[in-house]
């Protein structure tokens, strides 16, 4: 008998909810357990894994996917190794279910205080990495949340295999085997289901490209951790220490490219633009990192110099490419920051005390750095231990997203018979 | 000319979100200067408004709005006042903006903290009580947020009286008169563009009846913080302190009817239910509270009890009816209010130690509370000076809704020139 795609989402859902119930008072030592036995399951699966991701590598081929989404698809041993140790590393993190804060007296002589707790269930929608299915199921399991994952149709005998890993290790472990499930149909539609079934899902968390998470967005009647573009921007402050100046916005630029929190425009002050400006030219050469710059910039560093259009401000290049704007002072900074900017991470370099203290407070992006490069704004940099995504929202969770994330608080109230007056 | 709606709420979205960066660094001084002078010039216009809300009160007589609307309507002097008292008790209010918590440092040398901020623009949808607008108002301008507020077409001249107010007061205070603007329009439309234009609204909170927040839920594009049911429950432990649970059980249902966080359903364990529910439903016959109950109940009761049904457990009366039941152990009543309940508010009357931390922990609603009555789930009680709702989701803030549920944190991280190895 078919199914059909709605019946099967809508088995899905109960079955995460009714999983969710059970991980919700799941204590720490069981959780670790399961990820242990996942661990060792998926230890002891390493052939089947590596041989369903061939079959994906093959079909990818095949279909002639592009080269940096099959690098993305390709579980090497290499990577295997390090699931397996992100699993060990998610064990090691602390649990954040159960934490009560600010407990304190209230004149009716109540006390309270907030008490940290699962969010439920977690949808994933993902694409190409199926070491995202691993991440993204160790990280719901120790927040105390069932997950349904549904990677992209190119990873899916991958996506198979690691889950059936997991289902063996769960099993080991005595937490249902249901609080981690891949969707398991190329079928289109089961997307439309899982971000709309409001009862099942409590949240859903996109990774992929900027039109996946757009559509996602828009269609959702499910809260959405999201992270779209990463446009950052490094200020180089009059009163800037020029060498860390010139490592910081060579290393924000040319430390990686193709990250979200790479430096993609430069903002230099006037009264440093002449000094600072063929240094850092000079080193980014050497990169063959092309500059596109105002006028003032063109001025300085001449003919190496493209003409940035309005464009350039909004771009995320993503590549050896950098917008370079020469700036009368920091207010015209944050402006230019606030309005271009996709509010993700923008840093300062000052040595002014007045100026570092304004530019955190009136810069509007989930990462404010003063004298650090922007390549920090990562999960594990800030000691989260692991990252689900970034947001670049400001509803629930700002910036990179770890295990609280996945939690909520809620109130508890302890008591000696009190009733209102 | 004749604007249409969407250009009229375009153009309020866009001064909304130009205020929004003006207030987002207003000081803390300025920010209560304006509540003051918003105090003061309301104390001038006092006439005027209340002259403004009668003629609201006279359409809504001639409309035959029903009593209890008309009464949520009126402004009496009494409730003048408290409008401006109100505004004093924010000014007083600590505030959030700009707190820093959790700096830290990791390995790498750069400090890594948080800095509250505000959302933004707060989009607020809500009936008949004029006093919302200037709560509502308050609490976004002392957060830091603009607010666009739409009131019910029953209220729009007592709105738009305050709003005139709030405007004298913002003109005083040097902050954007567009930081607070009430929708001069009874054309439905404005809803619709309010709660989908995610370019200019950061949050939507609507305050009224269930169809509302049901409809405003199913549409926005933009997260709700939204309130629906308060089917709250009690549970008496066979380990209680019968005084105690009787003066609980009495408050939480009869303190006051027709509110989200009085008892609907209360759970009575066996080993003290004979002695229990004839004590307690002695003093609700005072009160004249019907009681609906299970077969056990009725055993106890006798004919004054009317059989509940499965509808009753799921129902919030905002009325002196109360369903009642007796239950075998605690692991039966979580899961009876878990199910049944709408993850409010919910209260366990006992002394034994191990029960109430389980209670604790695996009641899912947004305040669980020990021996102490279920009336406590309140803005005021639970010290956060005011309330701008109270939230049944667990995205972004639970339970009630305070100053800090109109904030953000964003990361912060200062560094001496780090640079990403």
């Amino acid at each position: 008998m078919q199914q059909s795609i709605a019946e099967y989402m809508q088995t899905v859902g109960q079955q995460a909810r009714q999983a969710s119930q059970t991980l919700a008072s799941a204590s720490t030592k069981t959780k670790n357990q399961a990820l242990m036995a996942i661990h060792d399951a998926l230890e002891q699966q390493q052939a089947e894994v590596l041989a369903a991701n061939q079959i994906d590598m093959q079909n990818g081929r095949a279909n002639q996917l592009d080269s940096a989404l099959l690098d993305r698809l390709e579980l090497t041993p290499a990577r295997f190794a390090a699931m397996l140790q992100g699993l060990k590393d998610v064990a090691q993190l602390t649990d954040p279910i159960g934490e009560i804060t600010d407990l304190a007296y209230r004149p009716s002589g109540i006390q309270i205080g907030k008490m940290r707790v699962p969010l439920g269930v977690v949808g994933m929608i993902y694409e190409s990495r199926p070491n995202v299915t691993l991440e993204a199921a160790s990280l719901a399991l120790k927040s105390g949340n069932a997950i349904i994952l549904r990677g992209g149709s190119e990873a899916l005998q991958s996506n198979k295999a690691i889950a059936h890993a997991i289902q063996l290790g769960l099993q080991q472990s005595g937490l249902p085997e249901t609080s981690v499930q891949v969707i398991e149909t190329a079928d289109r539609a089961a997307v439309g289901h899982l971000i709309t079934m409001t009862e099942f899902v409590d949240v859903i968390v996109p990774r992929g490209g900027k039109g996946l998470i757009e559509r996602i967005s828009r269609e959702a009647r499910i809260p959405v951790i999201k992270h779209l573009d990463g446009n950052c921007h490094v200020y180089v402050d009059s009163q800037a220490d020029l060498d860390k100046a010139l490592a910081i916005a060579f290393n924000a630029k040319t430390h990686r490219y193709g990250v979200c929190n790479a430096m993609e425009s430069l903002l230099v002050h006037q009264a440093v633009a002449e000094q600072f400006l063929p240094a850092i030219a000079a080193k980014y050469a050497e990169k063959q990192v092309e500059l596109r710059g105002c006028e003032q910039t063109q001025k300085i560093l001449g003919q190496q110099v493209i003409a940035a259009t309005e464009e350039d401000w909004y771009t995320e290049y993503l590549a050896p490419i950098l917008a370079v704007k020469v700036i009368a002072n920091m207010d015209d900074a944050i402006a230019h920051i606030n309005k271009y900017g996709s509010h993700h991470t923008d840093a300062i370099v000052t040595e002014n005390y007045t100026l570092a203290r304004q530019f955190l407070a009136r810069v509007d992006s989930s990462s404010v750095m003063i004298n650090a490069s922007t390549r920090f704004a990562d999960g594990f940099e800030y000691g989260l231990g692991a990252e689900i995504g970034i947001s670049t929202d400001k509803i629930h969770t700002r910036g990179p997203v770890g295990l609280e994330g996945l939690t909520s608080q809620k109130w508890i109230v302890l008591g000696d018979g009190q009733i209102r007056q």
